[in-house]
């Protein structure tokens, strides 16, 4: 169960989108593991994906097809990522679009592919084929939920959120899906998000606006330090509802930016209160540095430090380990006298020992929490960072012992 | 049990070491916790300490006093690292310094403090005091199994070796002992370490030796990529052998360089065999880099990477997690065509994809072993490093979810 996270919400319908959710047989038997989603004529599409150089076929092909085109349709599967799989997978992956193509009438540049799940085997590529005609067949505007259940892997719930703003006093809807939960790291992780709008947003600002919330997001989480070779997150705006178009210099670009930051943010952090085997949901804050570098380098070395996450799975106030992974995170001249460490609002580190009005038991309260804040003040400028993780606990060497990713 | 070591070898004696080990009750009950280590008048001593910003108290201390003079005595505890204790913390390690100094009848100056074990309590400086009576009516050449013994915290055996080598004809003896089995990584770890020589070394040519040791040796290791507060590496030649002094122009220094790296390099390897929780020892070699740095890069990505290091413990061939690490170490340029991926004498991907001949059941062979050779060609210059590192196991969880370091 995710930390403070219970189930899927009602998801809205975003006009222009129909999505279906099929059981290709994929990897898994008994549940849906083909999504496709149908972009409306005319829709803009925005994107990014993974910056590791072993990146699967999927993104490959469809970071080309969208170099060329603006797609119509999104094709999804879930348990397998056809990554490592060398010049047979880009052919496996450019062989599904093009088989959707031809069941939905437009070209193979207008699909593109994406895969989660397993790396280093070939993709069952007849078995996608043959679910297609299906998935072509049950598309709907209301499929949103279906399709959230269908990308999951090692995900214990669906994840996703609708919203709502206003452009032009015309109210737009956001709906957005994700999957992911361990391999979860800056530059993105084995996490598949795919927001789409009734918005009209012309295209370079659509992709400026998802730049902008995926870096403040989905790159400040981190589960393991891992990142995946299949990473996408992908920004559709159909422009079918009643507002007009905006451009980067309209009034209400930054309205339409901060609900797309809103659900990336919310989108990002359900995956981290999923995280594989989470307990906690940690906020770590880094105030007080001189840029905006060093405060992320001390975030994530506290982040990824497995010391500190064992000691938050312990809930014990172990503030030591903290402390220690602060002193390594390669801060140039850090004068440890003026670091402060804060665990919500008590203060146990001041003036390079422990704060004098410490007490354990004040440590423990805020330890025994489900969610936390580790606040690090360097005391050395005034930049502030956050990013969010999870603790590890033995459940997750259990799913990464047992499970193939 | 650690990985290939089941308990500490015969210790030899080196001239001009005496030792004790006595129970000071630092934090443990029914063992000894405190070692007192007596150098030869005119013994030299090196040193490497921690480069963690939150040094603790014992590293500053003895940074300062070995930089005004030649120590007579080394004072180590286990149980209490002193650290993150602020101002009193130096008191506290400067005061067990004075008392040490004034049963021996040296300077305070001349005494090195070491502390391992719990971070951000005071150091009970008494229950010291009052054994170092004790501590000194008992010291003997012949107690380095038992200062092996007293300086473990979660080690689960005690670490050390002993070798001869040849200077001038003439037999020299090292004896090394160490601690540590988590937070191990490079720049040093909780590892504390102790090695003796009789034979006579000039003091710079003898840092310059351990410095360099050491960046082969425990500067390569990592079991959870934390490091400590507290790391200390000591070399003490004591010249008490017949063999004539040497500087680093000798004819011979090398040869002492090589036995004082083969001395670092087993007890470096002995603290990830006994990493906290390890059931594997894995060497990540990583051939044909353009330069040091990104060998290292690739090799401390992999050691890292918990999604690799619980597929080593569920013995699980999973290269695409190993792929997926190299993928994202931030290797410029990286051409994943020419990358080659072994497990031992078995090669798994080449030319960006599944070697034609590789066997799942081959893969499974090597996996099954204790002993781990992960081979990573880069296929981009002639550079090589390694690091040695150990998987992530459920008793990794246990033991830092249940003990406070």
């Amino acid at each position: 169960m995710p930390v403070g996270y219970s189930r899927l919400p009602v998801l809205s319908p975003v006009a222009g989108i129909r999505l279906s959710a099929q059981a290709a047989r994929v990897r898994y038997e008994g549940r849906d593991d083909l999504v496709v989603m149908e972009l409306a004529k005319g829709s803009r599409c925005a994107a990014v994906f993974t910056r590791n150089a072993f990146c699967a076929a999927p993104v490959i092909i469809a970071r080309e097809h969208l170099a060329q085109t603006s797609p119509r349709y999104l094709l999804i599967n879930s348990g397998n990522a056809n990554a490592g799989t060398g010049a047979p997978g880009l052919e496996d992956a450019q062989r599904s679009c093009e088989a959707l193509a031809q069941h939905a009438g437009c070209e193979a540049v207008q699909v593109l592919p994406f895969s989660t799940g397993v790396i280093g085997e070939r993709l069952p590529v007849d078995r996608i084929v043959t679910a297609l005609e299906g998935s072509l067949a049950t598309l709907s505007a209301d499929h949103w939920s279906a399709a959230a259940h269908a990308i999951m892997t090692t995900d214990t719930v669906a994840k996703g959120l609708s919203l709502t703003c206003e452009i032009g006093g015309q109210t737009v809807t956001l709906t957005g899906i994700c999957k992911g939960s361990g391999m979860i790291r800056p530059d993105m992780a084995t996490m598949l998000a795919y927001i789409a709008t009734d918005a009209d947003v012309e295209v370079n600002a659509l992709q400026a606006c998802l730049q902008q919330a995926v870096e403040q997001s989905f790159n400040r989480i981190t589960v393991d330090g891992d990142t995946s070779t299949n990473d996408a997150c992908v920004l559709v705006a159909t422009g079918a509802s009643a507002a007009s178009c905006i451009d980067a210099g309209h009034a209400d670009y930054p309205v339409f930016c901060a609900a797309v930051s809103e659900v990336c943010t919310r989108l990002a952090q359900l995956i981290v209160r999923d995280g594989e085997g989470a307990t906690k949901f940690v906020s770590v804050r880094v105030e007080g540095g001189r840029d905006s570098k060093e405060c992320l380098q001390v975030a994530y070395t506290v982040a990824h430090s497995p010391l500190v996450k064992t000691a938050l799975f312990a809930s014990d106030p172990n503030w030591g380990r903290i402390l220690a992974a602060v002193g390594r995170a390669g801060v140039v001249q850090l004068d440890i006298n003026r670091v402060e460490l804060w665990l919500d609002a008590v203060c146990i580190v001041r003036d390079g020992g422990v704060a004098a009005d410490y007490r354990e038991a004040d440590g423990q309260r805020i330890m025994n929490q489900d969610e936390i804040i580790i606040r690090i003040v360097l005391g050395r400028g005034d930049v502030t960072e956050t990013v969010w993780t999870s603790d590890l606990s033995h459940d997750y060497v259990s799913i990464n012992a047992d499970y193939r990713s």
